[in-house]
C-alpha cells in the first residue's frame, strides 16, 4: 500500500505495549506512515518488525519516543498512568504545534477494576496544563480492549469519546478512529475524559465479573456523522 | 393489575420530577406498589394522579418524602444534586436495613455539559458514608434520559451501570431495572459510581452537539445476564 502525502505521520509513544500495537497496525493497514516509539529504541524496532509481518505490505518504523514525537505530525501516547507525566514531560517541546493524543487511564494497581480518578478530577486534564496551549490535547481510545485492536481486519464494536478543548483537533482524531475502523464522537471539552478514564475500569470489572476481554460501549441515540480521514491532513 | 404481594413496595423520593416520573409509571405498569414522594404533598399527588392516567389501572400514590420512605421497602432517589444530601439526611433513620437507590447526577449548573465531579470521587459514596452501614446504597440509572423513560411502554435504548458495594443488592436493582425496560449490568463497586455521574455530562454534551435527547450508551462484549425481577422481594 503506498503512502499517501495527505496524511499525517503518527508517531506512537509507548507503541510497543498491546494498545499502542494495535493502534499503529490498523493506521498502517490504512495507509499511515506509523512511527513506533519506546524507550528502547531496540524493543521498537522488535516490535515494529512483528507488526510489519501482519500490516500486509504497510511498513512501521520503529524508533525512541523522542524520534518518534520529532517526526510525526500526530503524536498518540499509550504509556501505562505511572509514565503517563514523565513521557510527555521528556518529549514537551518537540510536541509544540501539533496535536497530541493522550489515551492513557489512571488505573492505580492492584485494583484496576476500580475507579481511582485523580482529585484534580480527569488525567489529562493535569497533562494539558504541564504542557501548555501550545499543544493540542486530545483525549481517545480509553476504553477500546487491546484485544479488540490486535485483530486488525475485524471493525470494532466499541466506539470512542473523543475529549478535547479544541473542536478542529477533536474532528482529526474521530477521522483517524474512523480509519482504524471505529466509531467516534465529540465527547465534548477535555475535562469530559474523566468519563472515559472512569469508565475505563468499569469495563475491566465488567470482564472480570463476566469473564469476557473485550467488554465496550456503544454510543446510542446519536446519528454517527462519518468524519472522512482526509481531514486529517 | 393486581400487586402481588411478593413485589417489594417502591418509594420514589423526589417523584414528581421527569426521572423519577418515568420510572413510577414503569414499574406501575409492570405490577409495582409505587409510592410517588415529594416534598411537598400535594405536588406528589398532582404527579401521581397524571401518571395514573397513563398506568394502565395500576396506581401510584402520592405522598411527602417521609412518608413513602417509611412505607417502601426499596427507596429510589432522583432529586437533583443540590439536594441530593439533604434529602437523603432528612430520611436516614426511615432507610435502615432498606436498599437506597441513588440516581442522583452531581451536575454543577451552567455547565451541566461539563464533568465536574466532586474531588472526593463519586458524589454516591459520600452519601453512603453518611447514610452509615446499615442502608445499602446502590447507584443506578444515571445514563437514562427521562424522555426514554415517558413512553412507557417503548423498550430503553440505553443500559444502566449498577453500582454499589452489597452484590445481592445490585442483583435486586438489575431485576427492578428488567421489569422498567432496561437492560442493567453489575458495573463494580459504588466508586465506581463516578463513570455514571461523569458520562451523564458527556451524554447532555452529545445531546447539545448532536442536537438529539437520547444520547445514552449500550454495553457490549458483555453477555446480558437477565435476572427476574423476582429476586426483588
Amino acid at each position: 500500500m503506498s503512502i499517501t502525502t495527505e496524511k499525517p505521520v503518527i508517531g506512537i509513544l509507548g507503541g510497543a505495549g498491546h494498545e499502542g500495537s494495535g493502534l499503529a497496525l490498523r493506521w498502517a493497514k490504512a495507509g499511515y506512515e506509523v512511527l513506533l516509539g519506546s524507550r528502547s529504541a531496540e524493543r521498537a524496532a522488535e516490535a515494529a518488525a512483528k507488526l510489519n509481518a501482519h500490516a500486509g505490505g504497510a511498513t512501521i518504523l520503529g524508533m525512541t519516543n523522542d524520534a518518534a514525537a520529532a517526526r510525526a505530525g500526530i503524536v498518540v501516547m499509550t504509556v501505562p498512568f505511572s509514565a503517563q507525566v514523565s513521557t510527555a514531560e521528556s518529549v514537551k517541546a518537540l510536541l509544540e504545534g501539533k496535536i497530541f493524543v493522550d489515551v492513557t487511564v489512571p488505573l492505580v494497581p492492584p485494583k484496576v477494576a476500580r475507579v481511582q480518578l485523580p482529585a484534580s478530577g480527569s488525567a489529562v486534564e493535569a497533562l494539558q496544563q504541564m504542557l501548555g496551549g501550545k499543544v493540542k490535547v486530545v483525549s481517545a481510545f480509553q476504553n477500546i480492549s487491546a484485544h479488540l485492536l490486535a485483530d486488525a481486519d475485524k471493525p470494532i464494536d466499541c466506539d470512542v469519546l473523543v475529549c478535547g478543548d479544541d473542536k478542529d483537533a477533536r474532528d482529526v482524531v474521530i477521522g483517524l478512529a474512523a480509519a482504524a475502523g471505529m466509531r467516534a464522537f465529540h465527547g465534548g471539552p477535555l475535562a469530559n475524559s474523566a468519563a472515559a478514564e472512569a469508565l475505563t475500569s468499569v469495563l475491566i470489572s465488567l470482564n472480570q465479573q463476566y469473564k469476557v476481554n473485550v467488554a465496550g460501549i456503544r454510543i446510542t441515540g446519536v446519528p454517527y456523522l462519518a468524519v472522512s480521514d482526509s481531514v486529517a491532513r
